[in-house]
This record gives C-alpha cells, sequence and structure tokens, in this order.
C-alpha cells in the first residue's frame, strides 16, 4: 500500500504510491460483508497509533497576549540574556562583599552610605571601597558593588554610617545577567503548550508574538433523515441535533475550533457535497450519524469517493463506538462516527482527543486517562473479553476515597452521560472488574486542552 | 464589624454596619506597625473561608453554542419530554409484544409484515394483531406496537411473511416518552459547569439559549517605578511587565475576562485614580508589585480610600505569597499580589483559583491540588512550621510512577516556574517533607476551568 512519512512543524511527506484507493477499499469491503463480519476490527492500541501518524494542521504567528494553551511551533530561543542586569533579590545596601567579611555582631563592619538606588532608574552611583548604597529588591546594582546585605543585618548609625552585622559573600543576594535565561538559550521546546509562567517569560524577554501550530479545524456533519436543528419543533419521529453541539463543545475544550456544515439527509450526493465541502474547509471531516441500516454505510461511501482516500479503520473493538471509521484524504482526516451521541463522546474521549492533539502539535498527546483519579467501584462490572468497555460512572465521595457507581440504562439514553462524571475503561483481556477493585476514572469535565 | 450574608445566584446581601471602614483600618495598621508585626498573617484555610463569602458577579442569557465551561445560574428544568416519543433502539421489526410470546427457534411465530418506517417521517403505519413494521435505531414506533425484535432474531420467509424465533416483553427494546428527562424534571442544577454533554442534552430539549453566571472580569495592574512594557526597549534597572501576561493567562485559563489597566508608578495618585478605574470596570480589582520598600504599603492605602472598604487578610501564613493583601470595596475583591511572579502565581494557584470560582458560580471552588496526582519526593524538604509552602517541581516518570523533584533556584529567578511542572504544598504543621514520601501535586498546565 502507501508510505508515509510525517513529521511535525515542518510537515515533511514522503508518499509513495499514494493514489485513490476507492477500488481497492471496495474490493475490501465486499469480501468483509461476505465474510459477515462487515468490520474489521482494529484493536484500540493499533488506533492510537494511526492516529499518531497524522500532522499538525500548520502553524500561524499570533500576539503573546492571546497565546494561552496554543502550542509551540518552534522553539523559543532566549534573544537576550534574562534578567539584563545584576538585580538585587533583597531590600538592604549593595556593597563589596570584601567589606563585608568578618563582619559579626559583636565586630560589625562600619560603611559609608553614599546614596540610594531608586527603581527603574539609569543611575550614575558607584560603590566604592568602604561604600554602601541602598537598594530595593529588583534594584539595579550600581557599580562597583558586587552583593547586597539584607537590611535586616544593617542599622543607620548616622544618615551616612552604616552598621553591617554580618559578612556576605560576592554574589549573595543577586541574581546575574542570563541568570534566569542566557541569550541563545531555548526556553521553550517545540510542541510546548503554554501556561500563564511561559507568557510571564516571554514577556520579560520582550517576546511580543509568537509561533504556534494553528489550531485544528474540524467540520462537523449530523446526518439522519429524522434530524432537525434545535429552533424547530421536531414533528412526530424527528430529533433535534445533539451531535452537533455535544462534539461541536468537544472540539472547543481542546482548543479546536468547530465549523458545522449543518444537517445531511442519509443520501449520497448531499452527503458527498457536503463532506467536499468539509475536506477543503478544514483540517479534519467528522460525520455523525447515519442510524438507519440502510444508511449505515453511506458514510463510507462517501468517503470513498474523496482524493486520495485511504481507509485506515473500519470499526473499533470498543463498546460503545464500535461502528468507527478512520480514514484519511490526502493528509486530512475524514472520520466516521457513530450516531447515538453516547457512543460519539466516548469515542471523541478516547480517540479523536488524541487526533486533536496531533493536528495541534502537542508534543505528547493527550490522554484523558492519565489524570490518575482512582475510585473503587461499587458493584461488578461484566464485559467481552476481546473489545475495550467504557462505562460511564457516578463520583461519589465515601470516606476517605471516592467511590465509582456504574451508570447503567437502556441502550439510546443521553441522561446516563448527564448523571455520569466520568468514564472506566474494562481492558480488552477481562470479562469485567469486580466490586471493590481500583479504577482508574476520566473525568468529563476535566480539561488539560483549550483556552479562551 | 459587618455582617454579610451572600447567597449566590440572588445575591442576597444583608450589611450591618457598611460603612466606610477606613478610619478603623488605619487604627489597625499603626497598632500592627507597632508591633512590629507588619503583617496580621492569616492560615490558608481562614483565607479560603474569606473567599467563600464572596458572591457570583451576575448572570447573563448567551446562546446555547457559547455556553461551554459556563456555570448555571439557574437549575434547567426539562420543558418537554425526551425523548418526545416511543423510539426503537434497535434495528429490527416493531411487533406487538404478546404476538411473540412463546417464540423460540424451534417454534417462531410467523407474522405478516406490513411495512417499513422512514427514520423522521410522520406515518400514519399501524400494527396490528399478527403485524409487523420495519424499524431503524432511533425509529417511531408505529401506533399499536409496543416492543422491536432485534433483526438477528427475525428472518423473513417472503416479502411479507416474517419468522421470529424469540419472544420479547411489552417495552423492549424501545424507550419511553421521558425516559431520559420529563417535562418538569430538573436536567441541570444551579452552579453546574456545562460540559459537552451538557450543551447536547439541552440541544435534544430545544433549549437555544442558556441563563449563566457572567464571566468575572478581573482587572489587573502591575505597579513599579521599574516596570515598563513588552514592546519597550527596557534601559538600565528597567523591566518589562511580566505579571500583566501571567495573571491575565491566568484569569483567562479560568473563564474570566482579564481587563487590563496597565503599568503604575508607585505613587499614589496615580494607583488610586486606576484602581478606582478598576472597580468601576471589573468584578475584582488586582495589583501586583510595589516591590521597593517605601511603597510595599502604597496598594493597601490606595484600597483604604475606596468607598466601603474592609480589610479582609493583610498577609497569609504561606510562602511564597505572603505579603498578600484581600479586601473588599462593597461587594467587589480587590486583591494585593506580591510583585515577584513566582509568588503572585502561587498566591494565585492556591486562593485566586477560588476566588474566580466563586465570582463565575461554581456549586463546588475550584481545588488545584484535588487532581489527586501524586508522586514520590525526590530529596528532603526543609519548611518552617507555622506556614504552607509551595514548592515548585519537576515531574520526573520513574519506573511505574513519578517523582517530584524539587525545583530550586535563587529568590528573584522566573525560569524555575518555566522549568517547574506543578506545586506541592508543605502543611503548616510539618517542618519539611523527607525524600521518598509522597506528595500530591498541582499541575501548572491541567486545567478545570474556562474554555474559548
Amino acid at each position: 500500500m502507501s508510505v508515509m512519512t510525517y513529521s511535525a512543524g515542518t510537515k515533511t511527506l514522503t508518499v509513495t504510491n499514494l493514489v485513490n484507493t476507492r477500488a481497492g477499499n471496495q474490493r475490501e469491503r465486499s469480501h468483509s460483508q461476505d465474510m459477515d463480519q462487515f468490520f474489521k476490527l482494529k484493536r484500540p492500541d493499533e488506533v492510537f497509533e494511526i492516529i499518531h501518524q497524522f500532522a499538525p494542521a500548520g502553524e500561524e504567528t499570533i500576539p503573546l497576549e492571546d497565546s494561552l494553551g496554543r502550542v509551540l511551533s518552534q522553539g523559543l530561543i532566549a534573544p537576550e540574556d534574562l534578567p539584563g542586569f545584576l538585580r538585587s533579590t533583597m531590600d538592604g545596601y549593595a556593597v563589596r562583599a570584601r567589606d563585608t567579611f568578618g563582619a559579626s555582631e559583636g565586630l560589625p563592619a562600619l560603611l559609608e552610605v553614599t546614596g540610594e538606588i531608586l527603581m527603574g532608574r539609569s543611575h550614575g552611583i558607584e560603590v566604592g571601597d568602604g561604600q554602601a548604597v541602598k537598594i530595593s529588591t529588583g534594584g539595579k546594582l550600581p557599580e562597583g558593588a558586587d552583593g547586597v546585605v539584607m537590611v535586616e543585618y544593617c542599622s543607620l548609625l548616622d544618615s551616612e554610617t552604616l552598621e553591617v552585622s554580618r559578612a556576605i559573600s560576592p554574589l549573595e543576594n543577586v541574581i546575574q545577567p542570563g541568570d534566569d535565561f542566557e541569550q541563545g538559550s531555548t526556553v521553550l521546546k517545540e510542541g510546548h503548550r503554554l501556561r500563564p509562567q511561559d507568557l510571564g517569560v516571554m514577556a520579560g524577554l520582550g517576546v511580543s508574538e509568537v509561533t504556534v501550530f494553528r489550531r485544528p479545524k474540524v467540520a462537523i456533519l449530523s446526518t439522519g433523515d429524522e434530524i432537525v436543528t434545535i429552533d424547530m419543533q421536531p414533528r412526530p419521529g424527528e430529533v433535534r441535533d445533539i451531535n452537533r453541539y455535544t462534539l461541536g463543545a468537544f472540539c472547543k475544550r481542546l482548543g479546536a475550533v468547530p465549523l458545522y456544515l449543518g444537517l445531511c439527509p442519509d443520501e449520497f450526493q448531499p452527503m458527498k457535497r457536503m463532506v467536499e465541502e468539509g475536506v477543503a474547509q478544514a483540517d479534519t471531516v467528522w460525520v455523525s450519524g447515519g442510524s438507519s441500516v440502510g444508511t449505515r454505510d453511506l458514510t463510507l461511501e462517501v468517503f470513498e469517493t474523496l482524493p486520495h482516500f485511504e481507509l485506515l479503520v473500519h470499526g473499533i473493538s470498543i463498546s460503545p463506538g464500535k461502528p468507527t471509521i478512520i480514514g484519511r484524504s490526502g493528509l486530512q482526516p475524514v472520520i466516521g462516527l457513530p450516531g447515538h451521541v453516547a457512543s460519539a463522546l466516548v469515542v471523541a474521549e478516547v480517540f479523536l482527543t488524541r487526533l486533536i492533539s496531533r493536528l495541534a502539535g502537542y508534543s505528547d498527546p493527550i490522554d484523558r486517562f492519565s489524570n490518575k483519579l482512582e475510585a473503587q467501584l461499587s458493584q461488578n462490572v461484566e464485559s467481552s473479553a476481546g473489545r475495550e468497555d467504557y462505562i460511564r460512572v457516578k463520583l461519589i465521595e465515601k470516606g476517605d476515597g471516592l467511590m465509582a457507581e456504574p451508570v447503567f440504562g437502556k441502550s439510546g439514553l443521553i441522561s446516563t452521560l448527564v448523571e455520569a462524571d466520568g468514564l472506566i475503561r474494562v481492558d480488552m483481556n477481562t470479562e469485567g472488574i469486580y466490586k471493590g477493585q481500583t479504577v482508574r476514572v476520566m473525568l468529563f469535565d476535566q480539561v488539560d486542552g483549550g483556552h479562551g
């Protein structure tokens, strides 16, 4: 098949035999249909690996002020020393350290006070032998001084005579130019997601614009003849478009930008037009729905008409979320999600979080289960070996710890998602988890990603 | 003094003797200065309690689409049943359950297929005795039918004759109107921060606008004669405004809106004018700086001129961050933060996260230490009993777990904040933590709050 090499940031791309593989895929599908196993299920770890091959969407340069939560597409090199001058870290007196050598409470050193350093002022003050100059925290040391005696160890005998009761060593209570960052050194690495203090340091270095990866743009399309927009009063049999809002908010939470393509009937031509529009306007296209029997494979049929399409995943061995499709049109991921919002959201939390972190250029993919929140399971949960199960749980404080109570409910209900605080994972190789066992909980309301 | 009762949402306020207490505060301050203990340190738990008394900033009604991460100021009541009709949860045939009673593989029931339910269509189809109608997942059950036989248990003998090999009970494989939410029931409670699935459920219920607490507006003011804006080339002794960017990003991350008042020299009148502007335009005012000896109490002097000012906290027994001021002008919190960004950020993470969660109306205050991430300390850390210490740590993967390595550095450096992944807390009543002990780590890059 085709061989691709992606590399973050520079978007190097080597494509061998990247032709439209539609014919091949169609053969594959007929074959698997014959096998009475429509989906060729992939394990979650295989899916993670496939997702990891996608490359960041691109870069842009933005004002420092807007860069919180964004990801550096280039390492940041210090354009100058920080701090830029010898600074006091204490309130006290700037002196020549050697003038304090031997000073003690019993035998204080006596120095002549010749002035005071005003904050932020360029001063011509010098400290000579036996002299001291008053200085505040953050002040620039006067020429000649190489340390600061804390005010606690100083007492003025008169306006010009200072008694110092403690010796300091050279460079005591000061920071030197470059102590934070030397000019030319790496301050932050490529792939780093910017935190408040990172913005602060960049401000300190005078970096007013930052080159970051673009926020990935996600085209979202809800399909289904029964779906109406939320401002409509549904007629009997119709339901409002839940997935648009859920998936759109999911994207926003991770710092991606949703682009709503609208509603699509379960028909080939309209869906093809809309998916093509998504591929043209966004970095990835997510189609959810197609729940009626006859239209379930419509999404894939449409994907197969895209230029340079390759089917990467057709079914994942998880529950819920099995009928997920992941393909690519050239470099762009195109995703088919289950129509039911609970299934779609599980797939999004587990897999599409990683897709967005790839497109957004994070050096480490976001793993929603990495938060290490643990709880005890309140009852036995059964599962089938050979697939990974994701169970909605409610967290209840219990003594010192937390109890995870499974939220069960009929398939098709969405209130279970609202009632639940998070998800637990039942591994492929187990047939369930026993009551009392410790489980790790992915919280629905904890976020590692994007900001406003 | 004054007695205040706040109550979230309704903003009930009972104020006894809420007069300008400026004179009183000044007496207090002279007194404490006399005591050679300028600050009257409060313990962190006392500060939390004080912060908890502030009330949400106000409410507004916004489009559903923009409501991710926002906090409901009113509980949400279901305006209609969800689902709105009897829906199939499976692909199969809608039947009268009693027609399948006794059916088995050996003795299947034979039913007459009279039609098919098309998704989203209002249909006049009825299911009579001995009849079956084809239906897809999510379809509206036809009149007369009370359950769905899964397609796996059905086989068509001819176009009109269906063999059913399994009995169903009434209401099997369907969800009924109101199974998710009955009209009039509470869907989401006041104080709930909206997650993607909450937006989905509201969409399902046709809720296109949501009443939420306003995002708190935070006026940010950096003081210090040595501070210049980041687009300036600092002259000797000057430094760029780091705090504005750090604190502004901190606010944004929690969903608050920073309002930059600009730079302020260490002078009473200009600072007074700017703080008054902040009180007029924002929900809370944060002043950071005032590092020079003579101006350290300038912030408080200015605060004391505000209408209905009350000093609530003057110094907290933590390190770093001791010289923090919390007061209020009427209902508005006014905050004085240490000038050094590392101290200011620690105070913000530990205390102002809670302040913002109060102003934003969260039902549970955000506790940045609640993430339960644990690590083993890599070396002994000393601390003074009687104060809470916050130590910057770097996390290093080590075998199965994580190791927290303290990031030490000279006071005054800011690179330590960039190098660190988070903070650990050393309790008041200990004199340190030993190497190998388990510590809980607050991560700098983990966020529980606001979204775009």
